[in-house]
């Protein structure tokens, strides 16, 4: 028996959850996965009621009694600054050490492209992001707050501990999937910080002569990104630069409408999230996509060794695209419903 | 007389830079713009040969006797870390407090957007990048360097004027060119240190209620470039995330051959210098496109008030690239000399 705690979230989370459990339990039967749900109801009702996202001790039953975490969404109007999301989301992925951000950016119809000319096999690659350290930690604060001589400072912070985890994982993920390509995103050039990155990227890129490693500073990143995406497999680069370009890369291929990510530790309880947020402006209509949360599910599949149920759930969802059986984020005009009615008729044909 | 420290810099720079002065020339008397131009050797020889990027003094003597700086390119193998090109462009940027980096995306011809369906009218936006703050402080440094406990640090810091200057200048901007929206580009929702921005934006966007006043965070505000550009006009945004955010809207717009920039202060002198960097991949090719750098000149005229001019030098670079009378990077075969000829020739038809 494998646990799973899910967390539908706030927003749209509950609404993309439900239909994705839907199709997890079609593939629990009949892969015989033993996969179990609990639900927890972290969100912003919650934190509202008890000003506390993520309550004591929580790290601990996800460490100890749990293979993964599904997670929906989180952000809610009512709470400013996105501190309850700041407080759930980074205390999962710090609390639990998930080093690891996994966003694949994979086109799967050409349509879905916002650029001229590029063939869906053309865009597929991997953001590696480093997802406990960088300036996401909230060191930092305000000098003389809300006057005019006001300063305000944060600080960013990489370790080599940190650095080359990643660089390895992602590395050693390039060549378990026969890639040949890994891309460092950096700002050394600008922040001399960062050339721990540039060090430990090239030292770890030795080992690995198979692999082509190539160097760009983020800007330029951006712009290949853009203008020959084709060019990228694997990418690694910090938390913030990762934060951007996944966006940028869900840009590419879709929207956030499709972008899936997760969250890793080899050694602890990884946590399963699409890229989107909450969408409050979506809520209740019934027309949220929920196909990010869908690519999602599969990551979990595959992260938990279920690599056939993960390819079925990855290629129902690609059929539908192609079918053009999508929400209107797509181009479509299928219900969330009709969606998932959609991709349960492929996963079962 | 109006006197104009010009600095090729390196690579590339000096073939963009004489075919700019060439035209700055023809403007010069035809329109009786009394401009005097002085060269400056700094780059990456001075550099190798000295040590120093930017002489002592040489500041004083730009703010005290010239009216702007123009600025090919820096950037050299043969330095590590781009120090070189750390010291120039910043010292010049930090030291003449030239707080406002104004970096236009505009696109001159469909056919240059890489994105489907958009036209020529409907990308043009200006990015105003915070210029002296920010993360390009240098502020930090390696604890334990070279050994497995590194660990390195940057410190971000924003003030209260420096944010406000900023912002004001953008909404300022806005008005006087009649543009009707201005986004926020921060990552207030994981950097609370951001939260700055926000509050300021919100303050000075109260001034300008005829002006519509967007937040975004700079991860979606990326995703909505690529998905959405006509829906930006002016953007302002944190030093990093301009530089990032730049390149990615010259990416929309045909790339660096075409990106123009000014750093500004009304109260200093200005620099100018194209998005691009020395390219020494393209030197001593005599294929370089040197629009960038020509935009960058028209730039240059119209914060000298010569509005005239610069709209004659917009307008002939307009008409070259709608008649495709480009280089390679473009889509077309011209040389830098035959791309030169053609601007001139609109120039002065
Ligand atoms: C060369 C580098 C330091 C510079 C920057 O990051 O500002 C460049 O990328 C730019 O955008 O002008
Ligand atoms: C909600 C926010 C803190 C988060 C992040 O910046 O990591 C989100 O943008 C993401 O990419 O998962």
């Amino acid at each position: 028996m494998t646990r799973i705690a899910v967390i539908p979230g706030d927003g749209v989370g509950a609404e993309v959850m439900a239909p994705a459990l839907r199709l997890l339990q079609v593939l629990n039967v009949s892969e015989g996965l033993g996969l179990v749900f609990d639900s927890f109801d972290f969100g912003a009702e919650r934190y509202l009621k008890t000003g506390v996202a993520l309550p004591a001790g929580q790290l601990e039953t996800f460490r100890e009694d749990y293979a993964a975490i599904l997670f929906g969404a989180v952000g809610d109007a009512r709470i400013p600054d996105g501190a309850h999301a700041r407080e759930l989301l980074l205390g999962l992925r710090f609390g639990l050490d998930l080093y690891i951000n996994f966003r694949p950016c994979r086109l799967y119809a050409e349509a879905l492209c916002p650029l001229k000319g590029k063939r869906a096999e053309q865009i597929d690659f991997v953001v590696f992001r480093e997802n406990t350290e960088g300036q996401y930690n909230g060191i930092g604060g305000f000098l003389k707050p809300q006057t005019g001589e006001e300063v305000a400072i944060s600080t960013e912070v990489n370790t080599r501990r940190g650095v080359e985890r990643l660089v390895r994982a992602a590395f050693a993920w390039a060549r378990r999937k026969g890639k040949r390509r890994v891309a460092l995103g950096d700002k050394s050039n600008a922040i001399p910080a960062h050339q721990l990155w540039l060090r430990v990227f090239r030292e770890v890129a030795a080992e690995y002569p198979d692999i082509e490693a190539r160097h760009l500073y983020v800007d330029n990143l951006a712009l290949q990104l853009v203008q020959r995406p084709e060019a990228f497999e694997v990418i690694v680069t910090t938390n913030l630069f990762g934060d951007i370009l996944t966006d940028l890369g869900a840009a590419l291929v879709g929207g956030l409408g499709l972008g899936a990510s997760a969250n890793l530790n080899p050694d602890s309880t990884p946590l399963f999230e699409p890229v989107h947020g909450s969408a409050p402006d979506l809520v209740g209509q019934g027309r949220v996509n929920p196909m990010a949360m869908f690519l999602t599910a599969g990551l979990m599949l595959e992260e938990l060794g279920h690599s056939k149920a993960a390819a079925r759930l990855e290629g129902a969802v690609a059929r539908a695209i192609r079918q053009g059986q999508v929400t209107g984020d797509l181009g479509g005009s299928l219900s969330t419903a009709e969606v998932t009615e959609a991709v349960l008729g492929h996963l079962e044909a």
